[in-house]
């Protein structure tokens, strides 16, 4: 049976590897390079290696950036002593399209995960520890994902944190402000009864 | 408001331009290829390069190829008084994962589109002509798409071909082979009544 030149499986099987991509997206991807001409492929080609060689991990939280210190940790206008720990840089742009957060961050780059040899090192958290310290941070935020996962590494790094008197708060939960409370799970609803607030 | 750094707000926007890709998608496949290391975005690199180094279009009729004849063309043992007209390129793998064509193709590369500017001469109708004198092709299968535009260019096609005394034939419609009645609509149902086969 023919199929596409080797080039082109190649291709597909480079996009197929990718998250979000099937199969037959990846054949439409591919084609789709073939079909637009060398522009949008020379485009994307681009793209993936300027992101190769000029971002990185800021020194000190773990976020994006094309310096040495990222955009908040060199903006001196945010709140030094308040920092919001969170597992993904993602979660970094999540809290700032908030716009309610004015402190500093640090990047874990996921969750403590014993069995896959993730420790407290391999997230930084000696480094975070320190800066904690040496920036003086008086309260610490876990941002981290409510899943088993998170709430592990949460209880670790707030009993590390306590150790060095700092406070340490994690967010609110309940129900989302505009969502149905059909579509709130019981423990969601539960913690949002007990938390309350008076009108 | 804080965004992702310039470099990857470009390749977010570099998939976004890309079929099936969404804001949301965009976004996840940029961090996944910060998140993966290197490899992932040198290999999709190195594939999109060789595609636009490697393959062009065969000379003869518009499929893939890395030579100048794709292995269709170059293959004796497939008739080659007998084409089939197709519209793109991965028209002709669908042809041929149904392993029921041995003759040979013409990828017209799209439909007859006044209005776009595309007339016969952009899709190479006066070569594949030249081409069915030469090659002696006595019958053409049209297996363009059943829509407006693919209507027309078949139109345009039997006629210019008639002249040339070549049989044209096109596909049969019809339900789908394990299709349910339910789901097919009443042209085609229609079609299906008027083309029913003696058991």
């Amino acid at each position: 049976m023919l199929e596409y030149p080797p080039p082109i499986r190649r291709l597909i099987a480079a996009f197929k590897q990718l998250p979000t991509v099937g199969p037959r997206s990846a054949e439409r991807l591919a084609l789709h390079m073939l079909k637009e001409g060398a522009h949008v492929s020379e485009n994307l080609v681009q793209a993936l290696n300027e992101v190769r060689s000029d971002v990185r991990r800021c020194k000190c939280c773990g976020f994006f950036s094309e310096e040495e210190l990222c955009s908040i940790c060199s903006d001196e206008k945010r709140d030094s002593t308040l920092a919001c720990v969170v597992e993904e840089p993602s979660d970094v742009i999540s809290f700032e399209r908030s716009g309610a957060f004015t402190g500093k961050y640090h990047v874990l780059g996921g969750c403590l995960s014993p069995l896959d040899g993730i420790g407290p090192e391999e997230l930084g958290v000696p480094r975070f520890l320190e800066r904690a310290q040496r920036d003086g941070i008086k309260e610490v935020i876990l941002g981290l994902n409510a899943d088993a996962k998170g709430e592990t590494t949460s209880v670790y790094l707030a009993r590390e944190l306590k150790e060095l008197n700092i406070t340490v708060t994690r967010l609110a939960t309940g129900i989302s402000v505009g969502g149905s409370l059909e579509f709130a799970d019981s423990v969601t609803l539960s913690h949002a009864l007990q938390d309350r607030k008076q009108v």
